[in-house]
């Protein structure tokens, strides 16, 4: 069951073939881990030298390689060697039955009212409210909880543990009972596009008032919180651990790395990259890149570093005294 | 079924009624998405010039701002407009079927020994341990896990995922066993008062002796983290991914940031105001406003500050050196 | 049914007793809250001082304060008070009913196909796919998600609503259409060694390629995510909050503070410390403590420094030139 030819392979992924087309690919392997029963690619030149290490028994790679990987054994040149590892990936998950199948597990619990899309599985013990609409080939992974009204488009993933529609966070203080807060009711939904992807144990709230809208082909990882009325952009990639305070946009093709924090109310553009860990507290006008977490160190530099930190504006006081002192 | 009579607003929220009472309202917007059937309402100044430009049919306005809003068409003036706002939301909820009804879902599992009060909702695929106690009118949300001897009041929201009462972290190292984690049994439990909401995902421990305590009024959003041990203080708001760690104090009417890290056994005062993302490191005595996350900038900028900043100290001591140079 | 009495508590953490082995002790407490039936331990000398101020019945301490802890009564000594008090707990989670039964609950689902060993507890609507192994008396928690091919050793410990195996979170850019995403299948798995405690709503995803590893004795909390084919040493504990992104290396024996970000594709060396919130950007080679969390402050003084910081790589060019002018 396992396994492909190489000329299988290269199909697959629209590739050329260097060598011998019916040799036996029993596995994926990264370049490090590769026998000679697997095929490994290479797409970052920085693992060039990884060419002369490998044993792996063919290689992905790309235009620039071919030469010095068909020196040492069979090969697959295409186009974006990353990107035919992706869709290699993806035609072995096929090949090997590890797609899940359509149907709705008997455990889950999804309201009679729900409208289920051609193709959508939904997973053990998952729970879909009313009022919500699943597009074709949708799947709803075991545990999730879509609540009422949340609406996702074809083609998507939803992993284990994701709450999708919960209540957004608003109050309002009531100054005469002693500032007790006051429960916005959250009268919004989530709109959600096709191809999208949303991790284990993401949370996505409904909108206060209008909705919450995601769009198509962004992909969300793991304990992401997404805020009510937050609208992120097309084919925007979250990592993991995100937070995104409520009735924020996000643009289109936007690259959010791990950790990162954006406060509530900011717009941030397209083609955004941010770096993990990142706190942003104001918006992001312009295409680019930007960080900002702080650099880390040996605990002594630290404790060093963190004292004069709380003083910076006195020693900035200080230069700024001994200019005037020395001025001409 | 939707919408309401502008006069019945006006009397829902306890606001005065200038025009048509007769006007109906089909749905709450924001000043920016409503139209003609939709009522908005203005709180905050900064907002203050779309009254000119909103299209809503009515307004929700406090004093300041009545004569300008009656000036282009329906308008409810009330005491706090925000306040006014949350409750019209929870009236139209109510009228529009929006709540929850009482009941425990066939699909959760609820211990016998479980003593539930009137009123209680208990979501589908939810889990309540023995020994667990929650109060009248309490709504637990779909796949909500109570462990053992939690104690929630009255009237709270649990959102879905969360989980009261798992194990706080505790271990101690075994040295003669090369540093093994020798699990500390986690003896205590959780008490949570009334009128307190706890987000999806989120996790409070159980106390490792004594009880984990969140009191009144408490509001917790999505993916926070509180150990065992930790006491939270009345009306104290937490936003998303905050993480406190264990038997750490925080004090009543605090405002708690997204992101947000509290480290163990330090106490934070009453009324304290903490930015997003801010790191806290020790103890706060006083109420005020206190903040911390570094400031994000374009990565170029920040690669530059950021080599400056691992060399701080050093800087300082080159300012004293200018300093003593130059002394008279 | 609760308590015991001194002497079996003295036997069971093999400690030395000193005083009415038959006093009767209802309950352990803290040296604070402990009365007349409770049992405390004192461990860390900063509370030696509550020495003179508790009222507890009886003490476990070490033989530093064997004498001092005797003059105000019965007392149990131990070579570790610590891990005297972690066994404690142990013993007394026993005594009292308080460990969970084996077997699987009848709301679990559980794949026919998947090996589970003997004396393994799996909670009320948990999930374990196909493919899974799971070692002698390891406890699945309530609403725990095992997904395919996920092995965990003897001896484990997963808190509620903790996902493991789900896919990993990679995409290549499929520049032809726009930079879309393109799923990479993760044809990994997950492997976990014995004695491993995994909290409450953690996420650990499956590789890629190879598998993500969690080697022996390793404590995680809650709320904590691990990327794809990130591998992790035995015996070291991870916070609530901490994120670890794909195909990182953590040593053994490292102790992870809360909140702490740690980049992919990086080797954290055996004996790392690294305090709460510290992001690490880079590798560390060499065992030992390190830190980084900014410096909160009250938010004026924040606002101040933040405003410096933004140009401090000028600070430092200001500083160059005043040497530059008063150079002999």
């Amino acid at each position: 069951m396992a396994g492909a030819l190489l000329r299988e392979i290269a199909d697959a992924v629209g590739g050329e073939l260097i060598g011998d087309g019916g040799l036996r690919i029993e596995r994926i392997a990264t370049l490090e881990d590769a026998g000679a029963d697997a095929i490994a690619f290479l797409s970052n030149p920085i693992y060039a030298r990884q060419l002369g290490t490998t044993r792996a028994g063919a290689l992905i790679v790309g235009a620039a390689f071919r030469d010095q990987a068909a020196a040492r054994g069979a090969v697959v040149v295409a186009a974006d060697p990353y990107l035919a590892f992706a869709r290699l990936t993806q035609w072995w998950a096929d090949r090997h039955g590890r797609r899940v199948d359509a149907g709705i597990h008997a455990s889950a619990i999804v309201d009679g009212d729900a409208d289920i899309g051609e193709g959508v599985s939904i997973g053990a013990l998952a729970f879909v409210a009313r009022g919500c609409r699943i597009g074709a080939n949708t799947r709803i992974g075991p545990r999730v909880t879509l609540l009422h009204d949340v609406r996702l488009g074809e083609r998507c993933i939803v992993h284990p543990g994701a709450v999708i529609g919960a209540d957004g966070f608003g109050f309002a203080p009531d100054r005469e009972s002693g500032n007790r807060w006051v429960k916005i009711e959250q009268l919004g939904g989530v709109v959600i596009g096709d191809d999208v992807e949303i991790g284990a144990n993401t949370c996505i709230d409904r909108g206060a008032l209008g909705d919450t809208t995601i769009a198509d082909g962004v992909k969300i990882d793991n304990l992401v919180q997404i805020g009510h009325n937050v609208r992120v952009g097309a084919h925007t990639a979250i990592a993991g651990c995100v937070g995104i305070a409520g009735s924020t946009t996000v643009g289109a093709h936007c690259m959010i790395g791990g950790g990162v924090g954006i406060t509530g109310h900011v717009t941030i553009a397209d083609s955004v990259v941010l770096s993990g860990a990142t706190q942003v507290t104001r918006s992001i006008a312009k295409a680019g890149r930007y960080g900002g977490p702080f650099p880390f160190d040996d605990n002594a530099a630290w404790e060093k570093n963190a004292a004069t930190l709380r003083n910076l504006h006195a020693l900035r006081e200080r230069v700024r005294a001994l200019e005037k002192q020395i001025a001409p």
